[in-house]
């Protein structure tokens, strides 16, 4: 049987050891664990950063992942460390709304500040409670290694999650901007700027109209197109998660537009 | 049996989530693989610099790897997907020259400009045309994650090529830059600056003569030494592949003679 | 059984292919090993920063991992190439002091200026000597792939030390700066500052006083947090290898002090 799978997403950088340090915490319990990296680069304390991607990256992974995901500014103090099992997956670590988007993936009638919310049918989660699957010692700091990391080892060796916890009916969930759409225009907003400098908009291609002008700050953009066509010197495309994009082929929009997160983006039929 | 080796190289960066969902879709058709990073920092969407890196670094690859390797500017426009056959390894991305040098390692008869030319023999290629094997869904703007991943998987689980795509004779093919020798001085460039600001040319050690004198800028190096030396300013010294490098002991050589690549290094017999 | 675990440490950066070829270079000698990044951002030929993150993230590796640490500015000359046995695990690398904190833990007698010291009890070292277990054509200037990642992967593999080289009874140490404790006041420094702006400090959790002030910079703060406490502007901490320090919570101290490594700490009795 395969190893199990234990995918990770912080904010520790790659310049520290940390993220060495809580792959070590994972493999001393169970050295027979295939651990992956989705990122370690989510903004310093960026909750909401960090919910987004995880968000986006989870449903590349096959069914039955662990993720450890940490972004936790709360560390140390009485916000609650979370096992959530959800009908693909198990995520842990801090309840600040970092698992958002995996527990209520896609719904537009979310909160518009954040709520201690009740779960939805088919997700269940545990407060971590029993220290006898952390580390011995625990530091105050760092959870994701003392806490996080043992804790999602014990579970993908077959533990059960009732016995490294207890449940809880409600954690916390964060506002995910929607996009409005009124006499058939749609208006969104980049919600996140890529390494490629591609805008990310929140804007699902399910509310795209078939022919689309698209604007973004002074630029109209006439359809949308099928790849980064370098004929054109901005495109408008259906990005990796299934939302519109805004790309200049070969090179960098946000750079190009002098654009950034939290940009409005509107849609108008052609 | 060990799981068999992925191997990875692409410009996707570190910051997103781009890297660790192509690892997931490998792991989604088979999770008893061991998946290892090249380098995912090729520079956006640098075909060329990609090609380089992948024949650098494949030879310290066990034979049998599978190596997907994505810097992909044409994705979901008409360009090949390909599975490539050597008889050392395989190799899984787009037609657009980045198996340049893995496919004609170190020749020096090479197309002055990119050209679509025949395979050389113990070497195979495939269309991937079968989306029996790919993601269910596939994007426009992410065929790393959505094609070449679970076909390498596919691949490196046993499918035979011939199930994943059809024969094609010929693949994109890029110029490389090749070092002149012409009365005893050889002529060639830097074609690479590394992390430690070593100064990687083209020129092999198979034609630098014993006692050489090396010229860069307006430096002049006499004699290679044989580690870098710390009582001289500057060494001239065979690099891991086997190329003049030019490095400044304990500090960066392109910081220290302000150049960087594409700049002219003369070597003269002493 | 499950693989065994090969941690690498180094300087190499993630910007070249040199990590991903010393993975391969492992590989190749035995595909059934979990290989784990620690950091590969310690500072260009930084062996005291080398030392002191291997000290810090060693102990969160399982017992018997096998560490290859590679930050080598003396590659090819004759600085020795070591393996050495801890009670715990296994390091092999340069010896240039790298392995200072590993061999010699928590010691405060140690030497003022680099010496080769003789190895405590319960630790022992091989000169790697046996070219029969390194990589075919070995380069002057990239031991980590061509000695190192070998003969780590050889030593994981089941074979013995006494095979790869021949018993040494002393090593490099380097200095290590300890705080000091005059009229119940402890005076330490800055060693490190971390990716979130942390001030990482060498004063030990064991010599802190119960009721503290802390003193950096111009800065004065009074008593111990337990976590990063948002309701307070700057905080001291115990920190996750059980020494002090301070912390500016949601944000970078060291950006908001403008201090950084080698500034010093003073802990009083409040």
């Amino acid at each position: 049987m395969a190893a199990p799978v234990i995918a990770l997403l912080t904010d520790f950088g790659l310049i520290d050891t940390y993220v060495g340090e809580l792959k070590g915490a994972v493999l001393t319990v169970n050295s027979d664990t295939t651990i992956v990296d989705i990122t370690h680069h989510v903004p310093p304390q960026g909750v909401d950063a960090g919910a987004f991607l995880l968000g986006n990256a989870a449903d590349a992974f096959p069914s039955g992942t662990v993720f450890i995901a940490v972004v936790d500014p709360g560390v140390g103090s009485e916000r609650r460390p979370l096992l959530v099992e959800t009908p693909r997956a198990a995520f842990v670590g801090p309840d600040n709304g970092l698992f958002t988007r995996v527990v209520w993936p896609g719904t537009v009638d979310g909160p518009a500040t954040p709520v201690l919310a009740s779960l939805p049918p088919g997700v269940r989660a545990w407060r971590l409670t029993n220290p006898a699957y952390w580390r011995e010692h625990v530091s105050n700091t760092f959870h994701g290694r003392d806490v996080f990391a043992p804790v999602a080892a014990h579970y993908a060796s077959g533990v059960a999650a009732g016995t490294l916890g207890e449940r809880v009916d409600a954690i916390w969930r964060l506002p995910v901007p929607q996009p409005t759409a009124r006499d058939g225009v749609v208006t969104g907003e980049v919600v996140y700027v890529d390494h490629y400098g591609n805008l990310v908009t929140n804007i699902p291609v399910t509310i795209l109209p078939t022919a689309a002008v698209v604007e973004v700050g002074e630029q109209r953009i006439e359809g949308l197109s099928m790849h980064y066509d370098a004929e054109r010197p901005l495109v408008a495309i259906v990005g990796s998660h299934d939302t519109l994009e805004i790309a200049v082929p070969g090179s960098s929009a946000a750079e190009a537009l002098g654009v950034g997160r939290g940009v409005q983006v509107r849609v108008a039929p052609a």
